[in-house]
Parts: structure tokens; sequence; C-alpha cells
């Protein structure tokens, strides 16, 4: 589809770790209850009194993937904000990164893109598209989610599973000779499914400010159950359909990485023929880090060598919507 | 660039009217001092006992321009969120208007795209090059903002410029032997005005439940005369680059469609070789409707006869980040 290449890549998560004793102390649950259903012995967390935040963190994934890319900051002539939470309303991400990058006079393009957790992808897919289009040369791509500060308010079942994390990389045209390749995208959005997964706050319909709008509101609340289920629903067609239409078979891949849901979230892919050793998995250390998780997993697979250049792989993720997606690479 | 065209074309504003009369008795200030500090003589708001949202008036938008394109819902692949304002923080605005317009189980492909007031012309290029990918066949764009529930706290300038509205399109591969073209797509970022034009809250930097946070920072916050000084620092570039990477001259265009930023931020235009008469200007019965206004402008042009299939036009704007965008078209 694209001749187009992830040229780098780079990952930040906050300094803080919590552990799931820890957390199930403070919780006041069950010693072992949180590591057996969620898969998650610790994750990170920012260090607000250090400073760190979402803006922070994206920098400096992004200042890694610059790097990773044997690139200088000044080539960069395209950001995309693709995180699943926003840093503020107005204006968007990729502005606010830029300013962090030293580019505020620079004038090179800045938007987000968002389908909350698939942001990434999405993103991965319009850059391959615009590079292709020759419009821009080098995009940068940040993905940077913490939702820590609001957990402890939230619900129990969220309140285990989510962690602070970043990641950004570079998307350009693949050089001749090399074997980097975009070759499917698939975005299934099934809005049944919208309240599953929502913080209904943070916006005009439930503005912060409106006196009606509560605490509740402006956390993310999540139907576990429900979202598997609904999920679950339709995974089957999806890969069907994904093999039918990419014409690359499950079997092709070599890795999956998946969005760090849950256990059950990821354990569910065997049964559409993913093998536990093609599924990429840093949920026991990381938690669920939102949009940032798929970048972030990738990331790690990449620096241990487990996936190489040449590799087939499919980015895939349920997202809030409820969507489910999927690009299919030859990184 | 891309064979695409704007099949259709839809908007739909707040059904309640408030002059600048009304505005200036309620804010104490003389008679005629708005409408001559901002050209803007009466403006839509949501009626919110009615149940009108920006959901509400962007599916409602949405519809119409379905039917401007002789479609049918169920012809839509793609929907594409496109306001500069957000219905709530999780999930995309498009699937919210996906489940509005009943297509909940239909599977298509929602995420939303911003860079504030330019979102919708950025939705528009990107939509060319999905179709032009032969991924979608039919994208709906949906722009709607309603800052109209915040104004009555907000700073003077802002309270008296803004207006309700939301307007949809279609954006289709242009048949064989029609002209309708994208022609050049343009987004400068110069994030040195990030703070010009912003909304601090809503995101997880100053997030809604973060004691700290204030009223004010949730609510949009302009420093008019530093958006306005730092844009024309950088206008006639923008424009001089313009012509030489597009080929096409200002001259060319039949009319200039700018975001309705201001009296002054559109009258400047005509600096740049823009004559008035050129100028596309329905700030005075709308105000500044932020994402929505480039397209509710464009649509009562259309509406009125003025712009006709075939012409040049330029969808121009300035946006919070601060940006400078401009998508060449053939309508």
């Amino acid at each position: 589809m694209f001749k187009t290449k992830i040229a780098g890549i780079g990952k930040a998560v906050g300094s803080s770790i919590k552990t799931s004793q820890e957390l199930a102390v403070e919780m006041g649950v069950k010693d072992g209850w949180i590591e057996k259903a969620t898969g998650v012995m610790s994750r990170h967390y920012i260090d607000q009194e250090k400073g760190e935040t979402a803006l922070t963190l994206g920098t400096q994934a992004a200042l890694s993937a610059i790097r990773d890319a044997n690139l200088d900051v000044s080539d960069i002539d395209c950001i995309i904000g693709a995180s699943g939470t926003h840093l503020q309303a107005i204006p968007c991400d990729a502005a606010l990164f830029q300013r962090e990058l030293g580019l505020e006079q620079s004038g090179i393009s800045c938007f987000d893109v968002d389908t909350t957790c698939y942001s990434f992808p999405l993103a991965v897919f319009i850059a391959s598209n615009l590079v292709s289009s020759n419009l821009y040369k080098n995009i940068l791509i940040i993905s940077s989610d913490t939702p820590s500060p609001t957990l402890k308010k939230a619900e129990r079942e969220v309140r285990v599973l989510f962690g602070d994390g970043a990641a950004a990389c570079i998307v350009t045209k693949t050089p001749e000779g090399e074997s980097s390749r975009v070759h499917h995208f698939k975005l299934n959005t099934y809005s049944e499914g919208a309240d599953y997964t929502s913080v209904k706050g943070g916006g005009v319909l439930k503005h912060p400010n409106d006196p009606s709008t509560t605490l509740e509101d402006n956390i993310f609340h999540m139907e576990g159950k429900k979202v598997f289920k609904t999920a679950v629903r339709y995974l089957e067609g999806f890969f069907k359909e994904l093999e039918e239409a990419s014409k690359i078979l499950i079997s092709d891949y070599k890795f999956i990485v998946p969005h760090q849901t849950s256990k059950n979230g990821m354990e569910i892919l065997r049964k559409y023929g993913f093998e536990k050793e093609r599924i990429v998995n840093h949920l026991s250390d990381h938690g669920n880090c939102i949009a940032a998780s798929i970048p972030m997993a990738f990331y790690d697979y990449i620096q241990s060598g487990e996936i190489k250049r040449g590799d087939m792989i499919l980015l895939f993720g349920t997202s809030a919507g409820l969507s489910l997606g999927s690009l299919s690479i030859t990184y």
C-alpha cells in the first residue's frame, strides 16, 4: 500500500514504580488478587513533584525517536499528536510538543488524530499517506498518556490496570532496497459500545464548569465485561476480513503487537490463531498505558531484538468507540 | 494533487439568536460598540432547554450534507470529527456522531482530527488522501462547536465574538469528466503563539478534578492583539510560499473562504491581494463559530449561488497553535 517506514522509535515512562503489592495494600484488596486478575505486577506513574507530565514524557520519547532515526530535531517537518487523552482542550497536543522541542518558530505542521487507544497506528497510517503524497518527509508521531493522577478515585478495575507512558516514532518513505512497508489498515467502529469506555466530561457536553458535571464524569469509566463481550462478538469476523482484504494470513505475522488492554483481552487473541509466543506482551511491568501502549510494547520488542527489520508485524487494538483496528506492516 | 470532491455540504445553527444590541445591555457596554469592534450584529446560540448541543447540531448538519450528496446514511464508510472543541474526553466525537446517525453496528471507521479552528480543511485534505488511496468511498466530515454556554464568564473580547454552529461535508473521488480537485494543502504552526488562544483545562495538564484547576482554566482565553500581530508577521510569507508551491496565483481564486475570526482578522486579507468582494464573510450574523466557521461560510455562499462548481476556492484560516492553513480546491 505504502513504501513507508517507521524510521525511528522512542519510549518514556513515569519515574515512579507502583507494584501491585503496594496497590493492594492501598486499596485494601487481597494480596495477589491484582496480579491474578489483571496480569499487571507493576506500572510506572509520573512523579508530579519532579515535574513529570504527559508533555515531558512525550517530549522525551520524541527526542529518543529522532535520535533513533539518525535525524536532527530540525529535520522534522510535521508533528502528529496521537494520544488517548489530551494535554489541554486548546490548542492541539502537537503544537505544545512542537514548543517543547524548541521548534516554536519553525512553522512545521502540527495536528492531532484521535481514536483513543488506537490513535498511534491510525497516525502511522495517515503519516504514511502524507509522506507518500510527498507533502512531508519526516513525520514525528507522539502518543503520551498519564492517567495516574485520576486513578485513586477511579473504579477498582480501572485503578489496577493503568500506567503512565509515552512513545514516539518517525515515519518516512522507505529508502530504495529496503523492505519496510505499510500493507493494510482497518478500523471498525461500533458505537453501540461508546459508553462502555468513556470520560463523559472534559468536553462541551458535560463542561468542567457546568455545576451538573460530577467528579465522576471527569474520570475514566469502564465496563470491562461489556467491552470484552462486544469485542469478542466482532473479533472473528474482523480477523477473517483482515486476511481476505490484506492477502496476509494470520500465520504470516511474526508478532502481533496488541493494545495492552488486560490479561484476558490479550489471551483471547490465541483463539484467532496467534500463539502466545507471537503476542507481544509487556503488561506485567507497564499495565495499560492507553494510546501509548502499542508503540511502547513495540519499542520494547525492538530493543530486545525480538522484532527485527523485515519482520511482518500486526499492530492491533481495541479502543474506546468501540473500535477494532489493525495496521499490517513490514517493520 | 487529488481528484476529489466535496460532494455534499450541510449546515446547522443554534435556534436562539442573540443580537449585539441585547448583548450590549447584558454586558453593560455602549450600544453599537460590539458591532463596531467585531463586525458581529447577531449570532446563534444553542437552546439548551430544547436539548440542542454540539452533538445534535453536528448530526443535523451531517444529515443535510448526506442528502446534498444524494447519498443515504448507509453509503458513508468513514466519519471524521473535525471540531475545535470536543464533545467529551473519550471516545472521539466521530463515534458519538456515528451512534446519533443510527450507524452504531455498522463498523464504519471513526476518528477525529484536530488543529482547532482549521480542523475542517485539514480533515478534507486527509479525507482526500484516504479516498485517493481507495480505502474509503464516501467520507463524512463533521465540525460542530458550541461555545455559548461558557461565554458569560469569558473575557469581553471573547464573549462578543463567538457563536454556535455546525457544518458537515462528504468527500468522494471526483467522477470522470468533472473538474473538482484538491490542489494544495499548507499548514504552518508557530507554537510561540500557543498561549495566545487556549483553554488550559479540559485535559491532563490541568485536569478538571485537580483542585488547583480554576474555572478560568476551563474557558477560552484569547490575547487578540498578540494573535493578530503574530499572524500578520507570517501572513505575507505564507501567501508568497503558497503561490510558489501551488502554482496558483492569489488572483486565480474566485473566493477566499477565511476562518471568520473577527472584522480585523478578515479585513487584513485585502493587504495580500484579496479584494473585499472575494472575501467570503458571514461574520455579521454568525460571529466566529470556531472550526465550524469555514464550512458554514462556504455553505452559505454555495446556497446563495455565489460559489459554483468549477470555481477555484481557497479555504484559509488562522487557528490556535498558532497555525496558518490553506487548502486550494476547485469546488
